[in-house]
């Protein structure tokens, strides 16, 4: 239904997001460089070629992934700044994997060398198709930014090994983590080539066969308990989960598939209708890194992987562009303020992994030159023994501005609004620059202004997010009440043309579903896209954030948002049930509340997004 | 302060606790048997012998530990009824065992052979000194029913061969399982040898000292983070915690260490205050089977390990004698109650390794000849592949005459009320011959006669529950109330003595301290020592528990517990955090609750403890 632009016709360029962009491209690119080296997992490839792999390999059998997750940030990062650098380093790591490439065109640094086990030895944990899958993913984005070059051929080369190697009278396997069927159905629309498609459809269709063995988690954690087209709901190791989808979604898409396309939005609505946290969060188990039931969503022990947040924004963006139904603008919207921006520090180089609605206890400040073991953290920390999230932020951040517009027939639609300019075709001969200002996500108003090179006649379509209130739209001086979805301003197109929108920047005091019993007598607040906490360094006296009963009351003060809350400082006793309930006599305070992807960034705290009310 | 009582000396003879004895004599030891040979585990020793057991071995490296607590629990079995059955099993097991044992005293079946690692090669994970403790625990309640043999002979060679391994001047490690400590010092006691507790002693003061890896869940998962004596909460894996505990406890007792008692204590007080589930239940996490943060207690997620609740009984037991304080003996009645009872399966041959609080989905009923792969399970298994809990229930199960009563200088004091009898020594010269008729668990009423055979004069004690209202004793027709602790009926050791008990049988509605925010908006319903549920099987149309609001409402009505509860079944919304809260009307309806250790006896159902209240 909505047809994407290219990523040069979108320019982000002040605000929020202009300035995360800004600290991906001057500290995190560089982190993770760093870290890549410091590993060695990037030396891994070197070592293949030198043949003393099996002896000096380091880090954990998925690595090899980060390097392709960095190229591809790398790639998109190139395409929107033109950076030289950039591109010098993308040639020379893929300089790098070139020589450690087998002939065939297998591409792996932990199977299939002398001394090491032998390829597809282990489909449940290898994890050597989600590799080849983060390698092709790097080489679309190289393809969308650049064109055919050495990073690209390598990457055919694989692909080309995947399709002999599991083709229809190939090995009838999947692989333990879903990755390899939505690379190849990018890496098929990117080249044309309908071979891959049709192999990334072989592999969803064998999701469900029960090929993997029956673990600790079950089969769900791999999504091969239930074919894709039967699963009746999200579940299973989430990161998998989201993977999967967007893949099946392509497929799909790319076949006509309705069924298959139906089964993927009917898992997604139940998804977000029971198993997601009000930041936009999936995964709510740390054992299995998984989904729960419907409505287990605890807040200390939510997982909401960073990953797992960027894997529903590439599902959401497919339902997106096959729907248009503005739920899943909203869902991108809300995942990209409240869990990709809280996952990365103000400082651009620490990371959350996992990301907590609460936090019960004051952690401590991760050492900059340590690897976490674990995925867990109070604070952020600089890299993990299983380091999927830096490169996975990093990829999306330098790929943003492919979420904020889509075009159609005869229309442009803006879905995200950072401030910008946007510069598309729409329809056959129209072209569409608009300029976008925006005081989001403080406000929820912005400007857009019709630019002088804009040539045809279409419709503006803007996303009203779903919080907005009292929302209006003003086109030249009239002004009028619009409503959540999708709101069509007619014939737009005339150079000069200023609309105004105030979607209301009013705080909204969120009450939960009555089934999700780990929030019962809490509300959370949300203004505009951000949701807010409370954090303890905002509190009196050394107290902890277990001592706040939230009144409702909320305001801005001079820029803050501040609400009032009664303390109550409880005393243990000996045993935390009893017949007789008696309480403190509470005394009332009034303290700022702060985005909740602000939070962590002033040391050890602890921290809640549900607040108990009265 | 509190000295225990032989379990010769106590007789359950009728009643709740008498049908779980009589399933465990009849069922659950002949099902574990079964599956000890089904699996091969009990086969390992032979396959030491034969010099195979590289090639066939089978099981986790801690299977040997689940024959040695399978002796434990034959070893009480026959104490109590002196069946020569089990005498014979003991000795036919015992023979295999020594067969296996190695010249030096070293006896493990994954470790030390050809074709296999070295011997203590993985302190973390390897569980050699584990295994030990549970024959050395065996050996142990061999003694105290029978007397030296050849069981107690192997177990011997073993505790020497820790020693000398594990000595002053020796690896200065620990096993990354607790549970060598407690074995080697109830050993030192048995046998009267010093040096067993010497040895206790050392491997308590190693913890902490960090010996063991850094891994995902720290260090703190096997209390190797903090010495015990400077730690200030229990913590990591709850088992493991427990079983240290223990150890430490009676390390501290033997040599009169009260600074490492006191720690113990307050990481024990701080437990009950903050991390224990209403059931008595311990264990919070799946992911690492550990306690959480304080007042981090999910029902849903709850972990409450079967074998968890058993270790926080030994160490109740313990603080007991030691303090004295009814706080402990509460403790182990409600975990006897509403953990162990809650494990067993009415039909004594399948088992609870987690206990859940809250069952959000129906399950599926467990394959009676499948080995569950996972902890988790909605319904009973009858087997695990880390099956701790049904040899750990046995054993528990087989010895419960121990927890019942103690003597002290001149008093006897009854801290459990099963129907039975005790006849054991008082003092210097006294005998307490005294028989107890209990209503438990559904009615708080008791009578105790003082037998013919009593001689000399001592007073008796009885606890009187945390849990009692409106309690009231009753000697030869006077009649006084008293409240929770331990009160004292001086000089009642006249022959003919009749004391009525009444602690009350009055539903109580519990809340939860504000804390615990997985259950805030809710009570939970307890009558006596029995926490009770609502499940769906109960509920007409097909309903489950999710839908019930409870008006507090509950009474007794033909013998059954109805409570009144408002049903309103919620419509999902497509995001359900929302600004506007409606609801549906809802009616009502009086079903049944039911006691939590009997649900999932009935089929698959869902299930909850805690009942949210308007």
């Amino acid at each position: 239904r909505f047809k994407p632009v290219s990523l040069n016709d979108v320019t982000i360029d002040e605000g929020f997001w202009k300035d995360y962009q800004d600290l991906n491209h001057e500290v995190t690119l560089a982190h993770i460089d760093k870290w890549l080296e410091r590993t060695g997992w990037l030396k891994n490839f070197e070592l293949v070629v030198s043949g003393n792999i099996a002896q000096e390999r380091k880090g954990r059998e998925f690595s090899d992934s980060e390097i392709y997750k960095y190229l591809e940030a790398l790639s998109w990062e190139y395409g929107r700044t033109g950076d030289p650098a950039l591109n010098e380093r993308i040639e020379a790591i893929a300089r790098t994997l070139e020589a450690a490439q087998d002939e065939d065109g297998y591409l792996n640094t932990r199977f299939g060398h002398p001394g090491l086990e032998p390829r597809y030895s282990d489909f449940e944990w290898g994890h050597e198709l989600y590799c080849f899958g983060h390698l092709i993913q790097a080489a679309v984005a190289r393809l969308r930014t650049f064109g055919e070059d050495r990073l690209t051929a390598v990457a055919r080369r694989v692909a080309d090994h995947v399709c002999e190697t599991f083709g229809p009278d190939g090995l009838d396997v999947i692989c333990g983590h879903a990755e390899i069927e939505v690379a190849l159905a990018e890496f098929g629309r990117a080249t044309g080539e309908r071979k891959y498609i049709e192999q990334a459809r072989l592999f969803i269709d064998r999701h469900g066969k029960q090929s993997l063995a029956d673990i600790e988690f079950s089969r769900a954690y791999f999504q091969d308990d239930v074919p894709v087209r039967e699963a009746d709901s999200m579940r299973g190791h989430a990161v998998r989960a989201m993977y999967l989808s967007a893949g099946a979604l392509d497929v799909a898409h790319e076949s006509n598939d309705h069924g298959l396309a139906e089964a993927v939005r009917n898992q997604w609505d139940r998804a977000l209708a029971r198993r997601t946290y009000v930041t936009g969060g999936m995964g709510s188990h740390h054992q299995d890194e998984a989904f729960g039931e419907d409505f287990e969503l605890p807040s200390d022990r939510a997982y909401s992987e960073t990953c797992a947040g960027i894997g529903s924004i590439m599902v959401a963006w497919r339902l997106l562009l096959a729907d248009g139904q503005a739920q899943e603008a909203d869902h991108i919207e809300r995942v990209l303020f409240n869990v990709l921006a809280t996952a990365l520090a103000d400082s651009g180089d620490a990371f959350f992994y996992t990301n907590s609605l609460h936090q019960r206890v004051r952690g401590h400040e991760a050492h900059p030159d340590e690897i976490s073991p674990r995925a867990h953290a109070s604070l952020r920390a600089p890299w993990f023994e299983v380091s999927c999230c830096p490169t996975n932020i990093s990829r999306t951040i330098a790929s943003l501005g492919a979420y904020v517009a889509t075009t159609s027939q005869n229309a442009l639609q803006i879905h995200q609004y950072p401030s910008g300019i946007l510069d598309t075709r729409v329809g056959e001969s129209g072209r569409a620059q608009v300029r976008v200002r925006s005081e989001f996500p403080r406000r929820g108003r912005l400007r857009i202004e019709v630019g002088a090179e804009s040539r045809g006649v279409w419709d503006l379509q803007l996303r009203v997010p779903g919080w907005a209130a009292d929302a209006r739209v003003t086109v030249n001086g009239d002004s009028w009440a619009v409503t959540s979805g999708y709101v069509t301003l007619t014939e737009a197109s005339a150079p000069g043309t200023i609309i105004d929108v105030d979607f209301g920047s009013q705080p909204r005091i969120l009450e939960p579903d009555p089934r999700i019993d780990a929030v019962r007598g809490c509300v959370a607040v949300q203004v505009g896209p951000q949701v807010y906490c409370v954090e303890s360094v905002d509190l009196p006296d050394d107290l902890d954030v277990d001592v706040l009963t939230f009144t409702r009351d909320v305001r801005w003060e001079d820029g803050l948002l501040v609400g009032d809350f009664l303390v109550s400082v409880p005393e243990d006793s000996a045993w935390p049930y009893s017949a007789d309930s008696s309480g403190a006599t509470p005394r009332k305070i009034s303290i700022p509340l702060r985005p909740y992807n602000s939070w962590g960034n002033r040391g050890p705290a602890t921290m809640r997004v549900w607040l108990p009310v009265l």
